[in-house]
């Protein structure tokens, strides 16, 4: 593995803090301070903007605009859609002396930000030295509200240190916000209004017909000018500030998305707005504590350090909080209209897009956790089914494509090469189902929606799939496999195994249904026109398949793979990362060199339908050639290593899968954070060093603590239980602390759960 | 071959005719009736416009303009160009009785258009109908200077039926034309003149800077309204028209593109006009009947047709003498600034691009007929040097690598899939500078030019090739082979052959340089900083490289291929065609149908490598499976099949190949002509038919008349001498018209042809 840490901020087991304002950073610190509370996002950027690097983002889930693309050929999307900046909530302005507060300019010192994750807040302060010698103590803090999650707060503190005198201060809102990528405002004739220390916008996107209202209270004095320029509103005031007292000025901000228009959501917006001034900021403050306090006593991962292991395993566990504290942020099931972007709501690369990563890396998580908001993922799928029928057609395929990136359940990724040859996302929603099915029993689900799923999906695939010439056996040709280093391969192994296992998992799911459900089951068939024959052609299929396996067990991860040209990936300098912005492009698909998991893929989600032996022997040639430049791909390597016993090898892809943001190891951090890592984080945690299994026979623990760990403690829910785990040098303590006992494995050995301690020494 | 000719115009040895307009088939007829003199080009399209589907084009070689591309990846252009329609000088406008002429509306009968190849002259006539019952025979006539090739003429006759009374007529130059594709105009800022029936524009491009002169001299009566608007100008008329007698509009055009610009452009454009006044339009004929006379008495292809055969043989003297013309038309060798673009200057499909068929396809016919020319197209490639050093840097290689589709020697293509997977441009320019030393012995262009050329190509071959992790052989990973239905592919033979020859080629190029003119030897090693390990390198990769070939000679068309799920390429409806506008793009790439020749293209370039029983097998193997969705394609597999043989297949592959545009077999003529189909029809009956090999030693025959010829005549260039070839049913008789005697092989043997009449019996 060549990638190596570049450490930036300070280690601290509940805050993330940097010291001193370093501009190269700027856009990697923006990234790591994001907040959001699911609904809202924002980057950890300036207040005040200036000319330091930027990306100035304020997201609302789910809003996005569309691009027309030129038509090129069949199959490959003619328009695009991608989530677009919204209001500004937190336009401030400061000009002191006749000089404009600009970090990129101005002099300054202490300067301090910090991210409290028991608190979900954002601080900034330092001591603004004007040319004219003015001192001026600055402190930004801000918050999203995580029960009210329309509502956003600011508080600008601000201590004169050697003068009293006035600052000439500007606070707004503005829907004048440019995309970056695009370099354009997508936001069309807003209604502006403001009176009374109160500023409300209300605008709609170009092409895509979306309406967002938001608006703002605050404290700023009465005699406070309203200027209204275009999309933006704000109040400008001369604030009078006295020697070594600290003066604030409070936003309360209220943003609204639900599905409104017009007079409807202008009304809805104000109603909103009116009920937000019900409590203060301290107040909302204090609410925001207690829901941080509430989350870290049922969600917390703790880990103490073997004595001489403290430093490096306090990293980890400000890893691990961040990445948990960054993922409760982002997706709490609030909402069934949106779905996990592969950057959450802190930055635009990617475009705010969902991947399949959310069912092969995030849903664990969520199973585990918060199972309806699992279910939530999963009808999401569902109510994107039309979509995806659609998309089949383009590609002259039957049934449904799921679509590789999106927001809305349109294809919105236009590199044909990804979005018709992955045939990833269909496959992985096919797992979710099964997956989510399997952990929390809930049948209802399979049969009212899971199971027309997995028809539309087994039909995609039944007509994407074709028989080799030489071989006679069936295959998926032409396509990328999860590795994305080899473009239009065949045989991949993976799409194969997961094609395989799905088409075998619709034919069964019809069995059990007509057995269970034959009233559904007749309805289904009578929807989706099913005839016998094609379910008699999946399973005759699936028996066909093409899975090619040498004799030690060493699956090759396509046709042709092992003929490929060697690439050493350490002698790859840590400068040329990420290869996509430094390598010729075309230069990246030509050698052994994969991105992520591919083969190792297939064995983690099917981790029960294969031996150890195979997944060392797979580890063992796969992994050398693996350039992780995904950020799916530590976690799932530490997993298999601690299986197979290489726990060195676990823990330190435990540190790059926690850290991958915090440390830059990608060098892409600055674009937004990688939250399938932050999910995969947990599953470390609880795949790798709990030993957690739940595609085989209920449910299986083999707990393996690393060396420089003394304890690591967490929970986890399965079917109405809650499941504490305490896991120590020399025994695993297993708890029931909800619910009915339970029947499980541990290390092969079958135990019945109670809330009495249940102490596993260690094998 | 599941392709079938739509058969429209009508057979006749020496025109092309359509009688009776079909709208269906407007932008066909407007391909075929393309006139062009290699300067200026224009389609059969109608002076006057109309709402008849119409793609009006008239074009100058070398003009084009550019377009930004948004950035994507490193290695991906990030701009491109095309060539750009240029001064609309047909434009016409006929009012009578406040009735605009309209072909799509208008009432007309006994429409004729035709297409004179003895002449280069296109004229369309037909007798418009108005609704107040006035009949008016038209006759347009149009034609390009071959021997001034800034110059082009039209003529409008009027002869009023059964009426007499004015006409009001319209006749202008515009600049305001526009691109079909990107749907603007690329012209800009035009100075616009008019005085005494004289008509002149000068404008330029947006991007690229380029500048283009036209006027117009008009025989229209002096008191005509000059009406300028934008970069349009054009005089009006009320024409007087007497009953049954004929009244002609001529007007004079001059368009000049010349590389000056400004003033200096104008006074040149200016003096070319007033030259161009020294005769008449009738003078004009006259002399251009005289060009093509003296064209086909060198330059014909003549077919007999054996008893019975009379019909489709026509047909066939038509299409060989149609690709004839057009291939003289579009390139003669006058300037080595341009290429032969892939639609020549007849369409705007492909931008006007010259592809790796200029070499492959194309240079053939210049090495026999016009050696001069081919030295030219040669030149075009050493010209355009630095550009294929600055593409082969952006791919993260070394040397030159040329580009896929270019005008200007930069990479225009944007389809990343093809201009950085493709190696066959720079094998090919490599395999034509060798070829052409090959048959012309110019060993001074060699060591001025093309030793410089191979050096950098092959420098680019020896840094794009890798060794295969299992065969421990050279081969070249994640190509596009010159079929193009698979992508990304492994050891393509193809490409693995054409760069061992390569790479062999330059190095013994340079041994023999050094041996020849040391001092030219040292001059280019030090211009290249070419080092002797590079050389004893591009040996050993040629010594060792991968071209898998099986024991009875079946070759692989690449890793894999075998494996490869079958296409019936019979089972699919002609309808279907093209299959890049009727099938999801990923599809065309799945299965073991390809689009034009592979292993075939390499046994057909280095024909003398390779055995008759090699040919055979492959021949049997590849031919079923290959859709000819190129224009590349039929005459290649008849050449190769005349050889082996089969000589009704051979017969029936050369109908496709001279009548692929006649007869709109690819259902795409009307986007332009296939020039490389054009070239190979005569490679095809001199390949094929006289069975001459130019890649063995000296000149090699093997005639194999069709059984429904009776006999064969043309002539070819060799060395300073004129062959001319006889081919009769029982003998074919070569006889020297030009220069010294000539050691050559004919069916094996060796003999000396003088002037005198040298008879070689059939076998």
């Amino acid at each position: 593995m060549a990638k190596a840490a570049d450490v930036y901020f300070q280690v601290d087991p509940w805050k993330i803090i940097e010291e001193g304002f370093d501009p190269a950073y700027s856009r990697v610190s923006e990234s790591v301070f994001s907040l959001a509370n699911e609904s809202l996002g924002v980057r950890g950027c300036f207040d005040e903007g200036g000319s330091a690097d930027s990306l100035r983002g304020a997201y609302v889930n789910g809003v996005y605009d569309v691009e027309r693309l030129n038509r090129s050929y069949r199959g490959i999307i003619d328009q695009t859609h991608f989530m677009i900046p919204a209001a500004d909530w937190l336009m401030t302005d400061l000009v002191l002396d006749g000089e404009r507060l600009d970090l990129g300019k101005s002099l300054f010192r202490d300067f301090k930000r910090e991210m409290d994750m028991r608190r979900g807040t954002l601080k900034r302060s330092f001591v603004w030295r004007t040319a004219s010698g003015k001192e001026l103590r600055l402190t930004f803090l801000r918050f999203l509200d995580m029960t009210h999650r329309e509502r956003a707060y600011q508080r600008v503190a601000m201590e004169p240190l050697n003068f009293s005198g006035t600052v000439d201060f500007v606070s707004g809102l503005s829907f004048d916000v440019i995309h970056e990528g695009y370099k354009k405002c997508y936001w069309r004739d807003a209604r502006v209004e403001a009176f009374e220390n109160r500023l409300m916008l209300q605008s709609h996107t170009t092409l895509s017909g979306q309406e967002v209202f938001a608006g703002a209270l605050l404290n700023m004095p009465p005699d406070a000018a309203v200027r209204k320029d275009g999309q933006t509103v704000s109040l400008r005031a001369a604030l009078p500030l006295e020697q070594g007292r600290e003066t604030h000025v409070d936003k309360r901000v209220v943003i609204l998305f639900d599905g409104q228009a017009g007079g409807a959501l202008w009304q809805s917006g104000m109603a909103a707005l009116a009920e937000s001034e019900r409590i203060s900021l301290d107040e909302a403050l204090a609410a925001q504590q207690t829901y941080w306090g509430d989350y870290w006593r049922t969600s917390d991962v703790q880990i103490e350090a073997a004595p001489g292991n403290e430093a490096v395993v306090a990293a980890e566990q400000q890893g691990i909080r961040f990445c948990s504290f960054q993922l409760a942020q982002i997706y709490s099931g609030g909402s069934m209209r949106h779905n996990i972007g592969a950057k959450g709501l802190t930055g635009e690369a990617y475009n705010g897009h969902a991947f399949w990563d959310t069912e092969a890396c995030c849903l664990p998580f969520y199973l585990f956790t918060n199972p309806q908001a699992a279910r939530y993922l999963l009808l999401f799928r569902y109510n994107t089914l039309p979509r995806a029928l659609e998309r089949a057609r383009m590609l002259d395929c039957e049934g449904a494509c799921y679509p590789l990136a999106t927001l809305n359940g349109d294809e919105a990724c236009s590199l044909w090469q990804h979005a018709s040859l992955q045939l990833q996302p269909s496959t992985a929603v096919a797992y979710g189902i099964w997956h989510y099915v399997h952990v929390t029993g809930d049948r209802d689900f399979l049969y009212a929606y899971g199971a027309e799923m997995l028809v539309q999906i087994a039909r995609f695939l039944a007509s994407r799939v074709e028989k080799g010439g030489k071989t006679g056996k069936y295959g998926f040709f032409g396509v990328m496999g999860p590795d994305e280093f080899h473009m239009m391969v065949n045989n991949n192994a993976y799409t194969n195994y997961m094609g395989m296992r799905t088409l075998l998992c619709a034919a069964e799911t019809l069995d059990a249904m007509r057995h269970d459900q034959p009233a559904a089951y007749d309805a289904l068939m009578k929807k989706t026109s099913l005839r016998e024959e094609e379910i008699t052609r999946w399973r005759e299929i699936s028996a066909n398949m093409y899975i090619p396996q040498g004799e030690r067990g060493l699956i090759e991860q396509h046709d042709g793979f092992f003929n490929l040209p060697h690439t050493d990936i350490n002698s790859i300098p840590v400068t040329q990362f990420p290869l996509y912005e430094h390598w010729s492009y075309d230069r990246i698909y030509r050698s052994d060199m994969i991105k992520q998991p591919d083969v190792l893929m297939m064995l983690y989600l099917y981790n029960s339908s294969f031996t150890e032996a195979e997944k060392r022997v797979n580890y063992e040639f796969y992994e050398p050639r693996t350039i992780h430049e995904s950020s799916l791909s530590p976690a799932i390597h530490s997993i298999l290593a601690a299986e197979i016993g290489k726990m060195e090898e676990a823990v330190r892809f435990f540190g790059f899968a926690t850290r991958l943001d915090l440390d830059n190891y990608n060098r892409n951090t600055r674009e937004g954070l990688h939250v399938t890592s932050i999910a995969m984080a947990w599953a470390n945690i609880v795949y790798g060093f709990a030993g957690l299994r739940s595609d085989g026979e209920g449910l299986i623990f083999a707990p393996r603590l690393p060396d420089r760990w003394k304890e690591l403690r967490f929970s986890v829910m399965y079917q109405g239980r809650v499941i504490s785990i305490r896991m120590e040098r020399k025994n695993t303590i297993f708890r029931l602390t909800r619910g009915e006992p339970l029947r499980m494995r541990i290390f092969g050995a079958p135990y019945t759960l109670t809330e009495n301690a249940l102490l596993i020494p260690c094998p």
